[in-house]
Order: C-alpha cells, then sequence, then structure tokens
C-alpha cells in the first residue's frame, strides 16, 4: 500500500530523484522497514508490519536535498534510518513514505587526537579503526558497534561500553556538533553546536536530518579483557561497584550477569561454571594485578583473561542489549528491562530485587557513570508471560526509585525519560513544519497544546 | 653536632663509603635536611634545626646497598630524600644521621603505553616529558611537578592534579609496584607488587628504601588551560563541583579560589578581577564550546583560554600546596589547612564555611574524585594568629564531618589518615629492626605495643 500523497505524486517524485539510488523491491523494503524491536513481544504486534513505499539511497547533501524538496512539496514522509540495530523501532515508518538509508554517506571526514567528523552513515567500527592509528577511539559504543551506524546511535542510543568513564551521549561534551537538514519548504542546512545539538541528540530523527557529526574521542588504552566468575550474586555485584568507583584501575566495561544468563552465552561456555555468576570486564591491562587483587577480595575466580587483540573474544559483543540477543537465541519467549539504580554503594535495591523476583526478572548490570556518581544500570533479562506482567514488574521497580527507560514503546518520550523534551519539539516545530519526519514517534508534537500539531510558530 | 654512632664509627663509615658520593659541607647538608615544612609556623620551630651529619648520593643499588649495610653496622639513622618539596618534614632528619639523597637516581628504566618503571629520582616533569612522546603522562602531580621527584611523591604526596580523573596515589591502580631495599644486617631488595606496594606507599621512607617504582600512565589529551572568574563565590563553587560531576568532560584540574586568593597570584593579575573568585581549569581542549555553555549557565566570565603549548600560564602551579606557596609569597602569615569535604553536590558545608570564617579561613577548593565520588578537597589559606586557633578551626571543621589532614605536624599518621596503619607497621619491623629509617616519623612503631619499638619479629 502506497501512501497516498506518494500515490498521487508518483511521477513528479520519481524525476525529482533522478540519479539517486532508490528501491521498491518489496523484501527489500521489507528489511529496510524494521529493526530489532522484536525484542519487545510488545512491538512485535505494533510494527511487524509496518512498510516504507520506497527507501532512498542518498550518496551527498545535496541529493539529501533534493529528495527532502520533493518529500515537502509532496508532504511525503521521511523516516531516517542507520543501520537498524535499534530496538524500539526508532526507524520503522509508522505512516509509510520514504525511508532515508544513510548507508552511503559514511565518510569520516576529519580525524584529530580527541575529535572526529563523520557522516551519520559511517559505521562506529569503522570510526574505531581509523581513530585507533592515532591512538584513539570512540567513547561510547553500543554492543552492536560492529554494524551500528554513528548517525543512529545519536539519534537513538544513550551510551554502552564506556559509560563507566565518560557517561552518557546526553551528557555534555559527548556530542559536539552536528549539520541537520531542515524538512521546510526550502530546506536549510544548520550547523549546531554545543548545547545546541541537545535538540536533535536522541530523537529518533524526528526533527531534522542529520548528515555530519561531530564526536570526541577516547585516549584508546592497551585494553585486556577478562572474565570473572562467583558463586554468590552478591559478590559478583558488589565487585562490579567497586571496581567502578576505584578511580585507579580504568575499566571500560563492567557487565554483571546473574545465573542463568551466563548458559545463554554459547561462545563463552569454556570460561563459565555452572550456577556461577559472571562478570565481563575490559580493563586497562596494566591493570592487571591490581584487578587480580580485587577479584581476590570478593572471592571471584578469573576464568579468562587476555591481553592480545588476536586472543580477545569481544566481550562488549555479550553486554548491553546482546545480552538480551544472546538470551533470545536460546529462548525465544525472553524479552527484557532497561532501568537504572540509584548509586548506593551497599546495592541494596540489587539485592531485593534478585532475590524477590528470582528468574521471572534476571539481573543483568552494566555499571555506569551518571552525572559523576556509580551506579548500575539494570537491562534485567524477562521471561515474558503477559504484557500487563511486563507493565507490573516495571512498575513496582519504579515504585522503589529505580529509573525505568521502557523498551517496549516506540514513543520516543515514553522510551527514555517520561518527559515531553520542550526543546527538541520546538526544534521540531521550526525545522519540520509538516511533521514529515518520523511521524508518530514523537509525542510532544502532538501533545503540547495550540502551538503544537504542525503549526510551526516560527513562519 | 654529629650523632654518637656516627662519631664513634666515622673513618669505618667513610671508609665503607669509597667511592660513593657524599658531603659534610655544612650548608649543603643543612640546605638538604630541609624541605618547605616552613609553610607551617607550627612546624618552623620544631625542625628549623634539624641537620643530618652526612649526605650521601647514591648512583646505584649497589652503592645503595653498601651505604645500608654500613648504617645497619653502626646503627645510623637514614632518611631518604628526593627533591625536598613535600610540606612536613618528610625528609627532615630529626636524629641526624645520614639524609640519603637519590638525585642522582633518576633513570627512567622503561616506558609504553600505560605504564613506566624509573628510579626514586627521576624528576615527574622528566618522566612526562618523555612519556608525552608517546602520547602519554603521569596520572596524578602535585603543584611541585617541574621539580619534585617520584620516589619523593610516592613517599609522601597523596594526589593533585588528575586526581579529579584518577583518585589518589592511595587508590588500587595508581602506583603499580616497587623495588624496596631493607636494613637487615644483610639488606635485601625486595619487589613489591600490587597490593603490597600499600606497604611502602606514602610512608615518608620510614620502612624501606624505594630504588625503583612503576606507575600507570594516563593518556595525553590535547589539554587547553582556562582561567574564569566569577562575581559569587558559591557560584564559582558550583560551577566547579558541575564541571567535575561533567562525565562528558575531561579536565584534569578544576582549582577553586575565593577572593582575596586570586590578589595572590602575581603572574595571572591580568586575568583575575578585582573581588571577584577564580576557577583554574586544564580541560580537553575538544570540550571548549560546551565547557563555554557550562560557564555561561553558571554566570562566569572567561578571561583567559589558550589551547597552545607555547602560550599556557602553566596554571597548575597556582593551585594544590602552591596556592599556600604564593600566598605566603604576598603574606608570610599566612599558613594553610588541608580537608576534604563530604561529596555533596550542593555544597552547603563549603558555603557555611566559607561564610562563617571570612578572611581569616579562605576558600581554595580542588575538585577531586574520591572512591568514586566527585568531592571537594579544602586547602583553605589561614590568617595565622597562634597554634591553639589553628587547631580550634580544624577541630570545628571536624566536627561538621570535614575530614583533616593536618599539615601541621611530620608525624606520618597524624597528618594523614590519623590512624595507625599496620600494614606498614608490621613491614618495618620486617625491613627495618632496628629502627633506623627516618626515625621519629612513624607513630605506629612506637605506639604498637610489645611487638613494636624496634624488635623484629620475624627474625
Amino acid at each position: 500500500m502506497i501512501s497516498r500523497q506518494l500515490e498521487n505524486h508518483w511521477d513528479e517524485f520519481l524525476s525529482a530523484l533522478e540519479g539517486i539510488e532508490w528501491t521498491t523491491q518489496p523484501n527489500q523494503v521489507a528489511k529496510l522497514s524494521q529493526d530489532y524491536f522484536h525484542f519487545s513481544p510488545v512491538l512485535q504486534p505494533l510494527l511487524g508490519e509496518k512498510r516504507a513505499d520506497v527507501v532512498v539511497f542518498p550518496l551527498n547533501e545535496a541529493q539529501v536535498l533534493r529528495v527532502v524538496k520533493a518529500c515537502v512539496a509532496y508532504k511525503i514522509p521521511v523516516t531516517v534510518r542507520g543501520a537498524g540495530t535499534g530496538n524500539y523501532g526508532q526507524c520503522v515508518p509508522l505512516e509509510g513514505g520514504v525511508v532515508l538509508d544513510l548507508k552511503n554517506m559514511k565518510t569520516i571526514l576529519e580525524i584529530k587526537p580527541g575529535w572526529v567528523r563523520a557522516e551519520p552513515g559511517a559505521k562506529l567500527a569503522q570510526i574505531n579503526k581509523l581513530a585507533s592509528e592515532i591512538g584513539w577511539e570512540l567513547r561510547l559504543l553500543p554492543s552492536t558497534y560492529r554494524t551500528a551506524t554513528l548517525g543512529g546511535f545519536i539519534a537513538g542510543g544513550s551510551g554502552g561500553i564506556g559509560s563507566i568513564l565518560y557517561g552518557w551521549l546526553g551528557d555534555r561534551g559527548n556530542f559536539l556538533a552536528a549539520k541537520v537538514v531542515t524538512l521546510e519548504e526550502e530546506p536549510q542546512v544548520l550547523e549546531l553546536r554545543g548545547d545546541e545539538v541537545q535538540q536533535v541528540n536522541h530523537a529518533y530523527g524526528t526533527n531534522g536530518i542529520i548528515i555530519e557529526l561531530e564526536m570526541p574521542l577516547a585516549p584508546s588504552y592497551p585494553w585486556a579483557e577478562g572474565i570473572i566468575v562467583f558463586s554468590e550474586f552478591m559478590a559478583a555485584a558488589r565487585f562490579g561497584q567497586q571496581l567502578g568507583e576505584s578511580d585507579g584501575l580504568i575499566a571500560k566495561l563492567i557487565s554483571i550477569h546473574a545465573w542463568p544468563i551466563p548458559s545463554y552465552f554459547t561462545a563463552l561456555q569454556p570460561y563459565l561454571l555452572d550456577e556461577h555468576h559472571a562478570v565481563l570486564v575490559i580493563f586497562d591491562q596494566n591493570a592487571m594485578e591490581p584487578l587480580e587483587d580485587l577479584v581476590n577480595e570478593f572471592e571471584g575466580k578469573i576464568t579468562f583473561l587476555s591481553c592480545r587483540a588476536n586472543k580477545v573474544l569481544n566481550l562488549g559483543e555479550f553486554t548491553w542489549n546482546h545480552t538480551t540477543l544472546h538470551a533470545r537465541a536460546t529462548d525465544p519467549n525472553l524479552t527484557y528491562l532497561q532501568s537504572r539504580f540509584p548509586s548506593d554503594p551497599k546495592l541494596e535495591l540489587v539485592q531485593r530485587f534478585y532475590e524477590h523476583y528470582g528468574e521471572e526478572v534476571m539481573i543483568h548490570l552494566e555499571i555506569v557513570r551518571y552525572q559523576g556518581q556509580v551506579s548500575p544500570c539494570g537491562l534485567q533479562v524477562v521471561r515474558f508471560t503477559t504484557e500487563e506482567r511486563l507493565q507490573e514488574i516495571m512498575g513496582d521497580l519504579q515504585n522503589h526509585g529505580i529509573a525505568i527507560f521502557n523498551p517496549h514503546t516506540y514513543i520516543l518520550e515514553d522510551g527514555g525519560s517520561r518527559t515531553i523534551n520542550p526543546l527538541q519539539v520546538n526544534f521540531k516545530r521550526k525545522v519540520d513544519p509538516y511533521g514529515l519526519l518520523n511521524p508518530g514517534k514523537m509525542r510532544g508534537w502532538w501533545e503540547m497544546g495550540e502551538e503544537g500539531g504542525g503549526v510551526n510558530p516560527y513562519l
């Protein structure tokens, strides 16, 4: 089903695209209209059938501008896509129209110590490969770093590997500048710098098409990987929290998994023990001996340790949202939560919920820094029964002061802060007066009263 | 006055030293028996007249062993000295004897990404110069980094520039290994690794002579320097605390100075305003724009900003203990405190003591990380009247939950944690059975009861 607007103007639209790659081939369109929302049994029925009418692959700014101009002229929805590694339907076109796949805009424009500027389609792994040649790397990575793009990560990601050192993508300094194409009658190209970038940061591409990004880089340590197992879950959790609080021990990943989650890590089985809880760490290899001392203090057992790049297990790919991927590979009935526990060196709430739900809500923690404090994020693996039960569990956690970032909604605000961000809504009014960008995703757009609803107060 | 033991065995001692550099020249001996304890009007009369009998300058391990063997044979006290930049009499020989000046043992033995091994006489600035060639630098530096030695810093330092990123020298991972010469009849050379190094960390050289050290390195960012002034002190303090809590903004120095402290920074006057409070920062130059946004949020004014290495003001030399040095250059009646405020984003105690004491106790804060939390350390500049008043002020702060590290004592434990460290006392029993090393500095040595007092339970 082609959306009405596009159907009525198909020939004009196609001629506007002349020389730009596009496809309507059904299998391709189906694939490029989806992401990993199937992690959620709630999202699956809502998004599984959504399709773009056409997927367009611009090569550069000039082509983006031509596509955008045609879309504005005929009021065709535009949903921007990176690699489609998100889990919340970020790039799923709810109202058909154009999916703008930016995979061909992948140039790494400039790179220097501490800093990179790249096009949105650049893969995170590719940026890291180039950065490592000068001793640097991206500060924050999702577990999908091998395939994910920079633009997609900024539009829908929030943190990941590195968050224990650098906090979150939303923290000042972790996203430096963006070049954005607007969906006005005469599309503009804006350069947002400093705090201005927060207007498009984690906005699912609802308020501008990001066509270049400036990111800070982190120094690249000689990293080592380790797997540590514990017979007591709380020893594993406390070890992880303590490692996070150890300012002299540099780790970029501290990922804690209550049994039976480790049983889902097929490739890591040689290093895991039955009925044991596991902590996966990536750390400065110069900290090997002090780390061993800390492991001994908490009575853990190191089962794998490697400093050599050619002997790593890529432990990052078993953490953050990839933990759920591995769990679901064993049991597709599993799903997950996203939460942040208050900073508490004693981890009392972690213990409470470990004991309370047992294997219905298996504890997976990522130790992070949040507003300067070391805190555990929970990406609990849940044995799904009903949506009501899932909501009940999330409500229970929230009532105990645990922040929930609901991964079972495709609505921008419902998944994240649960509050409408007037900064982002106002920016959308300015740059997308017809509400064509990723429609149906930004709650603030239809809820912010008279000034909202697609009427642009700036025109 | 030559100490009895040395006087009785002078000829034998000298012949044992054959081929090793030494001096008894009074001016040189006087200079090499002192440090910067004159910061403290309390220490000045206690330490001002203390002199070694002879200063010995060994070149290598073999020479150290020969000196030590002679000292043990004739029971001559040995006080180890680096550059003498400490403020608490760390290297002042209370009972005469030998000052062992390690300035000639300054070889940087090996350096690689994240790691360095050096002799104790290596200057911190020299290590940094070499490290910077491979993109690294020392994690923590005192404000005396131009002249201070690595061995002296470990033996008496605790943190400094970099503590906002890496915590303290006492934190696991910030001091990796030490080679130590014992003062037994047959001196041994021990290699301490991992947690074992805590036995000699910040021990004033009372329990072993450190002759090699392994330290972790920090990645070297393209650093920038900035001076920011504020009309309201609490705005300056809150800006600094917020910068420390901003995980995405990399700063290695956040140094906050209430007026009139800025008036003492003669060389910085072009960038300071009358009646204004100042924050000195060293930060990642890629964070320039987000830092400016943060400054604007707190209504500060940037008066100096430079990314260029050849245009820096070396702001680090106006911070930490050097702040007091500059203040005393203007008014020798000024002295200081060392304290740590509890972690509190609202800085309520800072505000209380800013208002309470006014210019009697001028607030100087260094924002640091302590056990994973961002906290202000206070190195308050005090208008000295009497020792009783000084003690009263320190007692008042302590009663409000502020930790005091008294810089007006030469006793190891009284200046730091205020508790005897059995680990260090037991190590002294083992390696210095006759109590010859830096006598009179370690309270635990004479207070830990029957097993103590110089009787070595290990022999």
